[in-house]
């Protein structure tokens, strides 16, 4: 099963996918689509919104997970994030309709077991969990792999 | 000249469009899109989007004017809110390049004169502007009307 991770954003959006069988995960791909910061913000949801579609064309994810967003985080750009995450939202929706949302809470209980980890400690164990050589870059793009995580460790029993 | 007037959200979203000549404005229609409580989020935008694209499509306007969201008012709900204008506004310009924003400070001022002019008054106006026999309901239709009339009025020379 191949699980598409998504850190929204408008300068950054990070993402990673990988993949789950019965011996485990491994990391498929991972990158960040980003906009140029003179661009009008709705051009820039524009590029987001094609970045997207090519992103789903061409891994094919089974299934979505997508960071939710909380307005006490990055108070003074919640509103270009969460327009810039609706149309994430949607544009992964109409590809697959497994489409799932956890709260950075969830994620840092996921990945390390503690609910008030920090980036650093969610950033090793995205390394340690994918075997990778070094933590993602950018930041984006491990919190990206995080939230597929984070997914691939829910009992589908439960889903 | 057609003018397409947006207030966002994702429970209801009013539109109205008007037409500019010489002679002045006119209401074309008005109405609002709305989306059941018990949808989830994703559901709604989706419906959302294919709404619009609906009324693109009919009304094919030449302009289009949608209100500025501030996180300071509708404190909770300002993230679906937001999620939901993204996707309107990026639907809006795949149709049609020429989408203006205006904050409510803009609205009020251009309808009443009043940068704090009350919900009642900017109403008021937007029935008079448009020689209306009532004021268009629900709200958000008569606020989309209003941000549809605050584009006509700016100067041509300055857009």
């Amino acid at each position: 099963m191949k699980i598409l991770g998504i850190d929204p954003g408008y300068g950054i959006v990070g993402f990673g996918i990988i993949e789950k069988d019965n011996f485990g995960i491994r990391v498929v791909d991972y990158g960040a689509v980003t906009t140029p910061k003179e661009m009008p913000l709705v051009e820039r949801l524009l590029v987001i919104e094609q970045s997207f579609q090519q992103i789903l064309e061409e891994y094919q994810p089974d299934e979505i997970a997508i960071e939710e967003l909380f307005f006490f985080r990055n108070y003074t750009t919640v509103i270009p994030v969460a327009e810039s995450r609706g149309v994430i939202l949607t544009t992964c929706y109409k590809y697959c309709k497994n489409v799932f949302e956890y709260t950075p809470l969830q994620i840092k209980q996921a990945l390390t077991g503690n609910g008030r980890a920090d980036k650093k400690q969610v950033q090793f164990m995205v390394q340690h969990t994918l075997g990778l050589a070094s933590v993602p870059k950018p930041d984006d793009t491990a919190d990206a792999l995080a939230v597929a995580i984070t997914h691939s460790q829910i009992n589908p029993l439960f889903r």
